[in-house]
């Protein structure tokens, strides 16, 4: 693990990394503290990167408001990332399909992109684990973060294959094909399930196929109105990775009824 | 209006009254307040009663953690009220399609039943509003604050029918039938509803056919493993109805990505 670039503001020390081909950024709270600092994985969305504003703005209040210590990496192709001739075929004729107007189309090439890329991320994020895990000279419950789209079709796999993650953040957006659904079966930790009401390429009854699909016995679906690009999040549990991460007591934000 | 039995406990006044054939309770924090206290409406699940232990939690909770006066009245021939003739078969009717594990009869039973006591209990819920405002002298947003099975085949033609309710919170467990769906259309206050993701009698599409069906550009579907009955609820966003009702800022809970 080869930190590159380091910088600190706000009480966030922010360090870009790589780890072999993997680009990386790992946010953690300034200063030293004696509390052990959960680890939260973050997704990013398709075609999009690590540093999106978006995904820094959540990473950085994870950090400052819950202590938390955040990583991310790049997926395979995208943001500092090189990209192979299959991540340049798969950008184009994903193009190609949008700017046609053929969601059959967007969805094949989703769905074989998607799958490429989980294949080559999965093993990636468990090195990048073991690595953050041992610089930082941490160990405990992890927390997968989220990122709707891409991040959902990465994320359900290696929560499937790793062990150490202890609650899951996925969402909609992503076409869940017969291999993500077997893997959401497998899963048994807890996990919140956000879903745009209305996805403009993603049928709404395939996503609630998907959130049915979790075997977690704790599972909770959040859906507004909206696309995944339009989406506004209103009345959203803050608090779900704080509470199965140990930074909250695990009764305070569940009540019968 | 005619109050009957009043008690005050742990910084609640629980006060019980009749107007006209209706049963009611209202429960408003104790003491003098410079504050206008906002009203939440109450309604019970069928079979239930107004002042079931849940219920009596969730109304205690409410005035004490929000400032709020809440009021419930029990549906006609439920809690405290006479039975009529109509009660009485409908009553019979659903326990013989229980027994017999029909549920096509307990469908037809349950919405003819359910659409029957909503004609009666809108204008009884109208009635009690007006005379709440005016025994305490109080204006401004009311809330609906939720039931699911009946509470919300009675809420939702209320909330459309009534303009002075500004948020609601409905559910499912019942069966959304056409007229509940064109209800539900000409709603567009802020709308929380809650699913019970695995109910043994209302097929869940239909439920999510009723979430769909709301006009509110702000609505929020919340789900959960298990039936009506065994539904634990984790993760809610309890201040739904605090934001919509000027206990809270409007935009502590909501966030883009």
């Amino acid at each position: 693990m080869h930190f590159t670039v380091e910088t600190s503001a706000n009480g966030v020390v922010e360090r870009e990394f790589t780890l072999g081909e993997i680009t990386g950024v790992l946010w953690s709270p300034a200063g030293d503290s004696a509390d052990p600092s959960p680890l939260v994985l973050m997704g990013h969305g398709g075609g999009q990167h690590k540093k999106t504003p978006a995904q820094l703005a959540r990473a950085r209040d994870a950090v400052t408001t819950w202590g938390f210590t955040v990583v991310a990496i790049d997926a395979p192709g995208h943001g500092d990332r090189t990209r192979s001739a299959e991540d340049e075929q798969a950008r184009a004729d994903l193009g190609q399909a949008l700017a046609a107007g053929d969601n059959d189309a967007f969805r094949s090439v989703t769905i074989r992109y998607g799958t490429s890329l989980a294949e080559r991320a999965v093993p990636e994020w468990q090195a990048t684990i073991d690595a953050v895990q041992q610089e930082l000279g941490i160990e405990g419950p992890i927390g997968y973060g989220g990122g709707i789209t891409l991040g959902t079709a990465i994320g359900i796999p290696l929560t499937a294959a790793e062990p150490r993650i202890s609650a899951a953040i996925f969402g909609g957006g992503f076409f869940p094909h017969e291999a993500l659904i077997e893997a959401a079966r497998e899963i048994t930790v807890p996990v919140q399930f956000l879903l745009p009401w209305n996805d403009e390429h993603v049928d709404r009854h395939d996503a609630l196929a998907l959130f049915d699909a979790f075997g977690s016995t704790e599972k909770t679906l959040h859906a507004n109105p909206g696309d995944h690009r339009s989406i506004r999040w209103v009345g959203l549990d803050n608090e779900f990775l704080p509470r199965h991460l140990g930074r909250l007591s695990l009764s305070s934000k569940a009540s019968g009824v």
